[in-house]
C-alpha cells in the first residue's frame, strides 16, 4: 500500500523502543518459535497498516504472527496499533520481503499470507509481484514441506497471474473467485470492507507445495 | 440448459433428414477429419440452443465444429438454426457426452469447448459436472496430446471446482476471472449477454494436458 510521507514517522521509528519491532531479524534465524513461544509460525508479507496481522494474532493466540512491511509510513501506523495491544504472540519487521531467507531458516514458517498485495500492473514490473518466481522460490525455502501460501486480493490481473504462475510447483488447496471473508471467519480489514461494500469480488487462493 | 418440452420437437427430430445431424456418430470414429473435410476438429459439449457452436463454425471456417447436446428440445432448436446456414464445416450429435469415446478415436479432437455447463450445485451431483474426473478422463482419451479444453461459465462454484479438479493432470494455459468475450473476440451468445448486461463476471479457463 502506498501512502504519503507522514512527518512524525521518521522520528517515531528512530525512537521506537518496544520488543514488537525486530530491528535485526537475522538474529532470530532458526529461533522464531522460541522467540514467539509458539509452535506454529504465520508470516504476513506486506501488512500495510497492520490490521490483518494484528487482528489475526488476537484471533489465533496459539500461533506466532510475524508482520513484514517495507513501507515505513504504513509500518509506523501498524506499530502504533501493536504497542497498545496486550498480546505478545506477534512481532514486526520493517524491510523488503525479498530478504526473507536471511531472516528465516529453511522450513521455519508454516503459513505465508499475502493480502491485497501491490498488483504492479505494468508488464515490466511483474517481477515485483509477490507471487513472481523471484519471491516464490524464496518462500519455498523458508516454508515447511506442507506449508501454505494464502493470497487474498481484489485485483483480478494479480490473481490470474498468480494462478498461472504458481501451478507448476504449487497445488491449489482451495480457490474462491468471490470469497466471503465474513462467512469464512477471516479477518476483514477496512481496506477489504471498502471493496465488499462496493459489491466487488474478493479472490482467494491457498497453495501448498506439490 | 433445461427447458420445457416443446410439442413440435419429437416429430421434428423423428422426421429430421439433413446431414448436419449425425444419427450414428460411431460410424465416423477415426474419420471426422474427412467427414468435415477439415484438419482441425473442435467439439462443443452441451451446445444448448446451438448459438455458440454455429456462430463459431461461421467465424472459423477452417475448423470442423461438432456440437453435442443431449437435451432434445435444445437440440431441435440448434438444428433448426443450422439447416438454414449455408456452411458445411459443422455437424451435430444428440446424445450424452459420456459416450464421447465411442464416437471419437484416440486423439482425434483438437479442442473441447464447455460453455455455461450445468453447475449441478448439490454435492451428490458433482459427478455430473462436465469437469468431473468421470468426464475428464474421457476427454483425455479423445483429445490429441497438445489438445485444449476451453471452459466459459458464469457459475463461480463450477469454476472453482474445475480449477481444483483439473490441476493435477491439466495445466492452465490461460485464466480469466472477469472475461470480456467482446475484447477477446469470442462469440457472445444471448445467454452470456444476459450476464454481461447484469454486470456479472464471466469466468474462463483454457487447459492443456500436463
Amino acid at each position: 500500500m502506498r501512502m504519503r510521507n507522514k512527518p512524525w514517522v521518521a522520528k517515531y521509528l528512530e525512537e521506537f523502543d518496544h520488543d514488537v519491532l525486530i530491528k535485526e531479524p537475522s538474529v532470530y534465524k532458526g529461533k522464531w518459535r522460541s522467540r514467539l513461544n509458539k509452535d506454529i509460525i504465520h508470516v504476513e508479507i506486506g501488512t500495510g497498516k497492520g490490521d490483518y496481522w494484528l487482528r489475526m494474532a488476537k484471533l489465533y493466540p496459539n500461533y506466532g504472527w510475524i508482520g513484514i512491511e517495507k513501507e515505513r509510513n504504513c509500518a509506523a501506523i501498524a506499530l502504533k496499533k501493536a504497542v497498545v495491544e496486550p498480546i505478545d504472540n506477534r512481532c514486526f519487521i520493517i524491510a523488503d520481503a525479498s530478504m526473507i531467507s536471511e531472516w528465516f531458516a529453511d522450513k521455519e514458517i508454516d503459513v505465508i499470507h499475502l493480502n491485497f498485495s501491490d498488483p504492479w500492473p505494468k508488464k515490466r514490473n511483474h517481477k515485483k509481484r509477490l507471487t513472481h518466481d523471484l519471491f516464490i522460490e524464496t518462500y519455498d525455502k523458508v516454508l515447511k514441506n506442507d506449508g501454505q501460501i494464502i493470497m487474498k486480493t481484489d485485483n483480478q490481473q494479480l490473481f490470474e497471474f498468480s494462478l498461472l504462475n504458481m501451478q507448476d510447483k504449487w497445488r491449489l488447496n482451495s480457490v474462491f473467485v468471490n470469497f466471503d471473508s465474513v462467512v469464512h471467519q477471516d479477518v476483514v480489514t477496512e481496506y477489504e470492507k471498502k471493496f465488499i461494500d462496493e459489491g466487488k469480488p474478493i479472490y482467494r487462493a491457498v497453495w501448498q507445495k506439490r
